[in-house]
C-alpha cells in the first residue's frame, strides 16, 4: 500500500506538476479503479490536491509534513545564509547536495542571474561519479556504498565523465586527502564543478558546490567554499547544541 | 491507512526530528504493534529513515517526492531571488506564505543576521487573522473560507491581535483596496508585519511579507514588497508560459 502511494507521488516531477487521475494510474502502473480510489484518499488527506477541473497536484499538506521535521530543512536552513555569501562572491550557481540511495540529491540551488549552464534542480538528482557534489559524497560514503557504486556500470553523463572504476578510486582518495574536488566537464562540457564536504558531528553530511564556466580558475572558489562549509558546520553544531540543551532532547 | 501515515508523519516537528517507533506510535495514537509495522514499512519505502541506534527520522526520499513536482517549490523558486533583493534592502525577516487549510503556511523565510524577533518557521503555520501574511491571504480567500474563518473563534495571538469579526471584515476590505497590510503588534508586541499579495494568472497565490521592528516606518517596505511581488508575478507568468509552449503541457 505504501509502495503504491510512493508510485503515485513518483509520477510527479519538475516538468509534470499537474495530471489527471487516469494518467497517474497509467504512469504508476496501477489499475484505473485502484488509481482513482487511491487518488481520492490522498486528496481527502491533503497529500494531493484536486482543482475545479479535476487536475491533480501534490498537496501543500504533503510539503509541510515532509519538510517540517526533516534533516533536509535543518541542513538547508543552516546552509542558506552561507550559500548566499558564496553566491554574492562567485556569482554562479551555488548548490547543496546529500547522498540519497546511491545518487546526489540536491537540497538547494541558488542561481545568480549572470550564471552559466546548470542542469541540476532542487529535489533533482545526479550520478555520484559524474557531478562534483557526487564525487565529494562518494569519497566520504560508507565503504559498502562506494564499492557498490564503483562495481556497477558508470555511465558517461558527458564525454569527459570519468567512467573507469580504477581512475575514480584514485580520484576519490585525492578528494579525501585534499578536501575538495574540481571536476571540469564531467557533467557538461561548458562547466567545471567545484565541491567541498560539509560535516556534522564529524561525519560528511552534504557537499557544497559551485558551477564555474569551464576555464575559470578554481582556486579562489575552493577557498570561498571551504570557508562557507566551516561556517555551516559551526551553525549545525550550535543548532545541535541548542537542541541538546534546550529541553528538546529526542526521547528514546 | 493513508490517515495513519499522515498521523505518523505529523508526529515530527521542527523541535522533534528524531523519535523511537514507540514514541511515534504513542503520539500518533496507534497501537504499538501497528506503529512498529507501519514504521518498518515507511522505512522500507524510504519515507522514514532509521539510524544505527533505531532512531527514526523523516526520509530524504519523502522530501524529494513532496518537493519535486510541487507548487510550493515552483512558487518558492520564482520568489527566492526577489526575496533576497527585499532582504538586502530591508535587512529584516522576509517571508512567503500560502493559504493551507484555513491557516497561513510559510514556504520560505530569509533572516538577516541583524533581524529582530520572528516566530515563524519554514513549514510552520500562523493564524490567518493574526499575521500580516494571513490577513492578505484571508482578504483574497474564497468567500466561503473567509466566512468560515470569521465565523469561528478568533483567538488573540498577542494582546493586540484584532479578534472582532466586524473589525476584521473592515480591515480585509481595506487590504483588498489598498493592496497591502501593515499589522503592528498582532503577532508579537515588538514587531510590525507588512505584507502584499502575489498573483499567478490573476489569482492571489501567496503573501510576501517582512517583519519590521514595531515602530519602524512601513512606507518604503510596502513599496519594496510591491515591486518584488510584481517581479515574482512576471517570473511565474514566464515559467507558466514556458511550461505551456515547451511541450510540457499537462495531459488530461
Amino acid at each position: 500500500m505504501i509502495d503504491r502511494v510512493v508510485r503515485v507521488l513518483d509520477t510527479f516531477s519538475d516538468t509534470r506538476t499537474v495530471q489527471s487521475a487516469s494518467d497517474i494510474g497509467r504512469r504508476a502502473g496501477l489499475p484505473s479503479a485502484t488509481a482513482h480510489r487511491l487518488v481520492d484518499d490522498l486528496v481527502a488527506a491533503g497529500l494531493l490536491e484536486r482543482d475545479d477541473e479535476h487536475h491533480i497536484r501534490l498537496g501543500m499538506r504533503l510539503w509541510e509534513l515532509a519538510l517540517r521535521g526533516s534533516r533536509a530543512l535543518r541542513l538547508r536552513q543552516a546552509a542558506l545564509p552561507h550559500m548566499e555569501a558564496v553566491q554574492a562572491r562567485i556569482r554562479e550557481h551555488t548548490q547543496l547536495a546529500v547522498l540519497e540511495n546511491d545518487e546526489a540529491l540536491f537540497l538547494e540551488r541558488l542561481s545568480h542571474p549572470d550564471a552559466g549552464a546548470n542542469i541540476t534542480r532542487v529535489a533533482g538528482r545526479l550520478a555520484l561519479h559524474a557531478s562534483s557534489s557526487g564525487l565529494v559524497l562518494l569519497a566520504h560514503a560508507p565503504d559498502e556504498v562506494r564499492e557498490r557504486v564503483l562495481g556497477n556500470p558508470l555511465p558517461a553523463v558527458s564525454p569527459e565523465t570519468v567512467t573507469d572504476a580504477g581512475a575514480l578510486r584514485t580520484l576519490l582518495a585525492e578528494v579525501r586527502t585534499r578536501g575538495f574536488v574540481v571536476a571540469p566537464g564531467s557533467v557538461e562540457t561548458v562547466s567545471t564543478g567545484v565541491a567541498v564536504p560539509v560535516r556534522d558531528r564529524g561525519e560528511v553530511v552534504a557537499a557544497l558546490s559551485v558551477i564555474l564556466p569551464r576555464h575559470a580558475p578554481a582556486e579562489s572558489a575552493v577557498a570561498i567554499l571551504r570557508a562557507a562549509a566551516r561556517a555551516i558546520e559551526t551553525d549545525l553544531a550550535r543548532d545541535g547544541h541548542e537542541r541538546w540543551t534546550g529541553g528538546k532532547l529526542p526521547s528514546h
